[in-house]
């Protein structure tokens, strides 16, 4: 337990995994939907679930240069335990909500 | 989804929510389980799940005093979650895990 939530446990994550979901998303759109300034936490936090092999990061070769990130078949069977972490907030917490 | 993390982020809360379960624990129990020294930390984490309404704190007039915890009907809603987790968590990353 403490291995799961030591993965996906630091509050950015889900939100970076839920922005993410079933499509490909470049680090700007990522950034946004996290709603902070700092560019070093998401920069962090997506290094360290490219590492837990959650999400896998794709650069082409062009000009200027592309990179993309979407998430592993692991990542993709977070999804559904995350949606059900949010409707269970929903049901029980009010109040504004990053990613529901 | 940053407020449910903030709400059962922290890693030892799903280890105590899992702890109790459908059961009521002492703190001897709950502390012993998370395996660690220091009581500071599982008692600062029941009084934030006790604020968060995820478990309730019952003390008896007895000698020597005795006080339970249990899970909340908010709480009970988490731990089906929590077991898909700990499933996911299993599937793909193997290593001692504290309750599973």
């Amino acid at each position: 337990m403490t291995g799961t939530m030591a993965t996906i446990g630091k509050k950015w994550k889900s939100v970076i995994i839920y922005t993410i979901g079933l499509k490909r998303q470049r680090f700007g759109i990522i950034h946004t939907k996290m709603g902070i300034i700092s560019r070093k936490i998401p920069t962090e936090q997506l290094k360290e679930l490219e590492e837990d092999g959650i999400i896998k990061r794709e650069a082409f070769k062009e000009v200027p240069p592309r990179v993309e990130y979407f998430l592993t078949d692991k990542g993709l069977e977070l999804l559904p335990i995350l949606n059900m972490l949010t409707e269970w907030n929903l049901r029980h917490n009010s109040g504004g909500e990053v990613g529901g």
